[in-house]
């Protein structure tokens, strides 16, 4: 089965808004098998999103809209796509109560112009929308099936994940299943150069790419079912772990933090944070993963030398003798946010994230641990931006932890 | 001029990459006053991408493609474009020894395979890499702009608007100027009945949306110049703020906490903040800003019972009496981090952000100020997401911020 994806939105062709829509609707599509050659972003504009549809339908089995079906005057997916595939709109009385009941509900002004999200393509399948007003909807025309689904990314995924993939599921003939092998520590054509061959394959299929700071490999087999598409998968996920080592933190693991927590999970150990110019980037990302108050006792965001003084008990002229920037500095940091908050380890960060400065890029890490305490110096570069900085040295910090938490040298 | 967005990327199709460079150019663009109509997404594909170019340049004056330039096997972007446009490609020394001279840079491992990145289309343009090693090119072909743009977006947004738009900006006959009226505490139907007839005009456009817990409005001018623009715009913006009243929080701010920042600033004042289920939300979004030195005085990560009486010297039968979550909690966090810290004002906030538990959604949000201290309860809902819960949760604490800077009621 072939799909494209029609992403309907003039905020998208503006660049004020990114298309996490179509990503999201790839990644559930891929899940279940079904081959996506084709993204395209129109606006909210009837006549190209006809001719899009025109050309979509002659190449695909089946045609996922994402955006136009909200309340506003702009949008106008239901009204174009009924009328490229020949169908009347007609006004469902039950999808206006459940957008009366979802106002009330919210505690919510119910405004009358809501009620055109109830006008939907005669003979549909309504997908409810378990997150906002605007039901999406489902039906076949000529051989092709064609779902639509709300821009709002969160309403999106919603409907996406628990209305339109079972709908989609039952007719896949074909599986697909991948593994993601996530690497730090290796750039993205060190560690092409060390699994070219393995590039070659078809099926199963091996593909490198790169995120801010990390390398990442997919592993992908289509078979007959899932059983059929790990057995093809296993060797070669083995043979990619055996080539890049320790550098790889795990398999099919969302990010360094979740592995992280994982680890510290396993071993009924506790981490804190003394971050500076991470500031709250450590805190932030592991209590973004549900099940963080087991293992995250708390941080501090030390921006200011005051608030070091303040908060972690440093003094004045400590920081001045080594400099705010230093080693030392990063590894007091550890030592005294794992000693305040109690926990097993403790990471300290500090650096000039930018954007001015002579020693932009220049970060300390340190993680402390019972009777040890490492550090990293990483020079960041002065081309990066103060995020990549940032980011960076987060990762530097939970690649510290994992390290340490797996035996091996930090 | 119009231009169209053709992004290369298998793993954009399989969903495991967010098509940021397709928005990135697009903002650039349209800054510029060039139209964009379509963005498309192929595979590393030759063939459909061969048939997207195809296309393009029936409908376009300016292609700039994302992606596939790097130093692998699966990055096809030159010679596809270079064989659709009729062009050679060659071996550019000097691209070849910018290559070399970036690894040694940067302290990192040179492999062979990145000289692939150095074979260009005889007689283009070539646009530097400030971030990375992978050039990119421009060149003309029948009436037809054609520039490509490399795809990790770090690398693309520097080669875009360091490179590609100076030399876009002399091409344009046209301004587009544009102004974003940015709101907090209104939901996007209720914002359109009040601004219906505006929406009406087709110069300047008015265009409203929706971003997770705030609105959004773009008024758009299109004129000669940027005087003119400015000039059209001026009175159109005034009415919307004008209408929506202090929901309005900001004109072209990029976010509540830059607007908070500002006005801290202005009024040299100070902030900190005690974090529960944000988790240090609040901190890594003030200190993702340049600048934030000067007003953010820090913060705390007291995701735990034990953490807020650690850090913030509560006492747990305190806690106890009113519960973790609790308007008296969240008083006291803020005041009492408002205090350690010596700042001018200080944020508390207190939640559960799921996804377990009975109270999902319930989020108390304090601001303590000189003599007096504020408090929100929220109900942000069962079926809402931890990263929703947390960002509006955060959202509340800023807008409280901005609200209290400029005299509103709270």
């Amino acid at each position: 089965m072939n799909a494209e994806i029609v992403s309907v939105g003039t905020e998208l062709l503006l660049g004020t808004s990114v298309n996490t829509d179509a990503s999201d609707v790839s990644l559930a599509l891929s899940e279940l098998g079904i081959n996506v050659f084709w993204h395209t972003v129109v606006g909210d504009n009837p006549a190209r999103l006809t001719e899009c549809l025109y050309r979509a339908r002659t190449r695909a089995d089946l045609i996922i809209t994402t955006g136009g079906l909200g309340p506003t005057c702009d949008d106008l997916t239901k009204q174009t796509l009924a009328r490229a595939f020949g169908r009347e709109l007609y006004f469902d009385e039950e999808a206006a109560d459940t957008i009366r009941g979802w106002f009330a509900a919210q505690g919510r002004a119910f405004t009358e112009n809501n009620l055109r999200q109830a006008w939907l393509p005669e003979g549909c399948t309504i997908l409810p929308n378990d997150c906002g007003t605007a039901p999406g909807c489902l039906f076949e025309s000529g051989g092709v099936t064609v779902a639509m689904l709300p821009g709002p990314p969160r309403e999106c995924r919603a409907m996406l994940r628990n209305h339109l993939m079972p709908l989609l599921a039952e007719r896949s003939g074909e599986t697909i299943r991948s593994h993601m092998v996530r690497m730090f520590g290796i750039g993205e054509s060190a560690m092409e150069e060390q699994l070219r061959d393995l590039m070659d394959g078809a099926n199963p299929t091996v593909a490198p790419y790169a995120k801010t700071g990390e390398c990442l490999v997919r592993v992908t087999a289509k078979a007959a079912d899932a059983d059929e598409c790990e057995a093809m998968m296993a060797p070669v996920v083995e043979e990619v772990c055996r080539r890049m080592g320790d550098t790889v933190y795990g398999i099919d693991s969302n990010s360094l933090e979740e592995r992280v927590l994982e680890l510290l999970v396993g071993r009924n150990m506790t981490i804190a944070a003394a971050e500076s110019c991470t500031g709250g980037m450590v805190a932030q990302r592991l209590t973004a993963i549900p099940g963080a108050s087991a293992v995250f006792r708390g941080g501090v965001t030390v921006y200011t030398e005051d608030a070091k003084c303040r908060l972690l008990g440093m003094e004045q002229k400590f920081i001045d003798r080594h400099g705010v920037v230093s080693a030392a500095v990063a590894r007091r940091m550890a030592k005294r946010v794992r000693k305040i908050l109690g926990s097993d380890l403790g990471v300290g960060i500090t650096g000039w994230a930018g954007p001015d400065g002579d020693d932009v890029g220049l970060v300390y890490v340190a993680l402390a641990a019972k009777g040890e305490c490492f550090v990293r110096r990483l020079q960041l570069g002065k081309n990066s931006d103060r995020e990549r900085i940032r980011t960076v040295a987060a990762h530097n910090a939970f690649d510290m932890a994992r390290r340490y938490l797996t035996g091996l040298d930090i």
